[in-house]
C-alpha cells in the first residue's frame, strides 16, 4: 500500500474516525511497528512534516532514519538513457532500489520545481521511488499533492464542525514568493470526498489545475465567497496557467478577523503573518492552525498503521 | 519545569550529588522516559551538547528528534506585528507552538548575535519558545547562558576538589574570533551558589555584565589572580561594554602549564590549542577538560530526569 | 577491536559465513546491543553507508547518533603543536576524546583529499580517532580503504559464485571527476584473502598503489582481462602515481553488456550510467549492484556484532 495522494483513501469518514481514535490513545499500538523501519527522505525543508511523521512512527514503535537527500546524499539523475557525465552522481533507479534495502517504508518530500510543469505533474521524484522502490511509499508533499496535510485537515474539520454540512471556503491569499499548488490541490480533492458546501475563491488567473477542481464552485469575489462560511482555509499558490508565476500581490486578499466573521480559520503553516493572514485572525480563538499541525501526527500515524498492517 | 539558567537550580549541592549518583548507574532510570519525546532544535553548531544531550535522553529511555532549525526548517520571524513580506517564512508564535505538538520537552541552542546587545539580553529565541511552547524548555546555550555546561562544571569540581573551600579562578584568554559570554556568565552564576574563593581575571575592558558578576572579585593582574589556585577555568569572551568587539589578543594571557602551577585546568571546549591554552597544559594530568565533557551527559540527564518527573 | 581495513578480518571465509547467517535472521541478536550507543560521524556525503550502518545497528538493538561533522560540528585541526589562530576551532585530540564519552563505538567517514598523498596515506582523520578515541573505531570509508564495502562484496560473491575458484576482474572505467582509490584498494586486499583467479585491468598510468596490488595480476588490455570472467567489478579511480589526476576519459573503457558476456556485474554505487557502466549492463539480470548494497547491512551488522561482543 502506498499513500501518494488523496485517491489512496478508500473511505474518508472511516479514516477520520480511526485517526481520532488513535489520537485518543496514541501509544496503544506501540508494539505494532516492532522491527519495522521507516526512512524519511527530504529533498526540501520541513518542520511539521519532519517532526510529526517521526513522532507518528515512534508512537507505533517503528524505527526511523531521517536523511536530507540533497545535502547528505548524492545529486540524482532521473532521465532514461542519460549519459551521466554532468553534475548528477547517482540515478534514481539505483538510489530508490538501494534505499529500500534498508527500510520497510520510504517517505519522500520533493516539492514542485514550478518551472517545468510537465515534470512536476509527472511527479518525477515520487513516482520514480514508487516505480523502483518496491516497498510502500509515503508522500510527505510532492509536486502536486500533500495528502498527509489534507488528511490532518479532514480530521480537524471533523473535530470542529457543528453542522452536518458545513460551508468551507478555500481562499487564495498573497505571498511574496511563488509557492506550489500541492496543499491546495489535496485540500480540494479531500473536499470532494465529503458532502460539504465547498467554494474556492481567488483572483482571475489563479485557477488551479481544472482536472483537480473540475466540479468545485469557483467564486472570484472573495467577500461573496466568504459569506456564511464555517471554515476558511487560507493558502497562497502561484499561477497554474502561467505556471509558477506571481500575477498578483494585492493585500486586499489577505485574510483578516473581520473578513473571517465567525468562521474557523485554517492554514497548513508556515504562514506569513500580516501578508497571508493578519495577526488578529491568527491570534483569535477561531484559529485552528495549531490543531491542524497537531493532527499531522495522527494523520501520519493512521497511514503508517495501515501500511504496516499490510506489510 | 524549565532549565533556562543557573537560577533554575534550587539547591546546587543536592543537584551535584544526584548527578553523581546518576553517573555511577546511568541506565538505572531507563524506564522513566518511556513514551516521552525530546526535540533538540539547533540554531547553531554543536558537538558536545548535541551528543551528550542525546545520550542523556537515551539513558532515560526518552526518544529524541534532532533538527538543525536553520538549514532544515524555515527562517523565523520574532517581531510582534511584523508584515512578513521579507526573508522569514514562519513566525516563532507558530513554530514554537507547533513543535510542542510533537514532543514533551524542547531543547534550544541559539547563540548570541554579539551585534544586538538588547536582543541578546532579551534571550529572543529561548524566551519566545518559553512564551509560546507551553512545555518544558531546556537551554542548550543561549545568548547569555550555558547552564548545562555550568552544571557539568560543578559536578567536575565536586569530584576533583580536595579541600572544602577551593580557590577557583576564571581567567580570560585570547582568541581570534569574537565569542559570546554565555559560558563565562553561567560559570560565574554557578560560583555564587557555592562557598568557594572565586576570582575573575581579564584585561581591562573585558568586564562581564556587572549584573552577573556583581559580588565577584575581579583582579586585572592574571599572575596575582592565579596564585594558590586549585581550579583555573580558562575562557575567551568578547567585550561586553564595547559589545561583541575584540579589544585584545595579547598572547601573554594564554594559559600555560607554568602559569597553572599545581591547579586543575578547566575549559568548556572547543579550545584553540596554543592560543587559548598551551599544549603542555592541555596534555598534562591536571587537565579536566575531557571529564567536563563527560559530565555534560550527567548534567543533562539530571535535568531531563527532573523535568520528566514533573510532567 | 577496530574495523579499519581488510587486515582486521582474521578469517574471511568464516566472516562471510557468519554474515550470511545474520542475513537469514537479522533480528535474532536484537538484545545484544542493549544499552550500547554507536556514533556515526560523517565528514563526507553518504547514502548506502549512512543507512545500512544505521540499519545494522538497529538490528542489533544498538542506539545510533548520526552527526555530519563538517556542517554540524567544528572545523578540526590535526597538526601537532599548531598555534590554532586560523580557521579550525577544535583539535582532533579533544574532539576524538570527547565523542567517545558519549558512545561505545565510533564510525568515521573521511574521504581522501586527493591533493595530499602523504596525508591521505597516513589516514589522518581515521587514525587520529583511533589514537585518541580509546573505543572501537569503524571505518565507513577512509582515504585509502572502504572495508565495509569490500566485506559486502565478499558476501555477494560467496552467494553468487557457481564454481570453487571464479575468475574475478576489477576493471577501471572512465568518470568525469577525480575519485578516490578506497573502494578499489579494499577490493584488491579482499581478493588476496581468497583463492580466486583475480585480474586488474586499467589504462597505463592508473596503476593502484603497488604496495596494495603487489601480487595481483595486471592486464592493460581490458578485452583480454575480461575473457571468461565470472565477476566483473567496475570502478573508476583517479591516477595514483600522478596523484588525484584524471589522465583518461576514454569511453571505450565503459562497461557494457556485450563486454560483460555472461559474467556478473558488480559496482559499489553510486554509478554514473552510460559513463561508467551502460544501461544494458546495469539493467540486466547479471547486475549484482543492488544486492551488494543490500549486503552492506549484513557486513556492518557482523562487524558491529563482533565489536560489541568484545566490549
Amino acid at each position: 500500500m502506498n499513500y501518494l495522494s488523496i485517491k489512496d483513501i478508500d473511505h474518508l469518514a472511516s479514516w477520520v474516525d480511526q485517526a481520532r481514535k488513535l489520537k485518543s490513545a496514541p501509544m496503544e499500538n506501540k508494539a505494532l511497528g516492532k522491527g519495522k523501519t521507516l526512512c524519511l527522505l527530504f529533498f526540501n525543508n520541513s518542520l511539521r512534516t519532519r517532526l510529526s511523521t517521526q513522532k507518528a512512527a515512534m508512537n507505533l514503535g517503528i524505527e526511523v532514519m531521517v536523511m536530507n537527500f540533497g545535502s547528505e546524499g548524492w545529486a540524482l539523475e532521473y532521465g532514461d538513457g542519460t549519459i551521466m557525465d554532468q553534475g548528477n552522481s547517482e540515478h534514481i533507479k539505483e538510489a530508490a532500489r538501494v534505499v529500500t534495502q534498508f527500510c520497510d517504508i520510504v517517505a519522500i518530500r520533493a516539492f514542485a520545481t514550478l518551472t517545468h510543469k510537465e515534470k512536476d505533474e509527472a511527479e518525477l521524484v515520487l513516482n520514480a521511488f514508487v516505480k523502483y522502490a518496491g516497498i510502500p511509499v509515503l508522500n510527505m508533499e510532492s509536486s502536486v499533492g500533500h495528502p498527509l496535510q489534507a488528511l490532518a485537515d479532514a480530521i480537524t474539520i471533523a473535530e470542529q464542525k457543528t453542522k452536518a454540512r458545513p460551508k468551507i471556503v478555500l481562499t487564495w491569499a498573497p505571498h511574496p514568493r511563488a509557492l506550489p499548488h500541492a496543499v491546495a490541490n489535496s485540500f480540494v480533492e479531500m473536499m470532494k470526498l465529503q458532502d460539504v458546501d465547498f467554494v474556492i475563491t481567488h483572483p482571475k488567473g489563479y485557477e488551479l489545475n481544472p482536472v483537480i477542481t473540475m466540479e468545485a464552485k469557483i467564486e472570484y469575489d472573495q467577500e461573496k465567497a466568504l459569506r456564511n462560511a464555517d471554515f476558511v482555509y487560507v493558502k497562497n499558490w502561484s499561477s497554474y496557467s502561467d505556471y509558477g508565476k506571481i500575477l498578483n500581490q494585492d493585500s486586499d486578499w489577505m485574510m483578516t478577523k473581520k473578513k473571517l466573521g465567525p468562521a474557523k480559520l485554517m492554514h497548513c503553516l508556515p504562514v506569513r503573518r500580516n501578508v497571508v493572514v493578519s495577526d488578529d485572525a491568527l491570534d483569535s480563538d477561531q484559529s485552528l492552525v495549531i490543531e491542524q499541525a497537531n493532527n499531522r501526527t495522527y494523520a501520519a500515524q493512521l497511514v503508517l498503521k495501515k501500511i504496516i498492517e499490510q506489510l
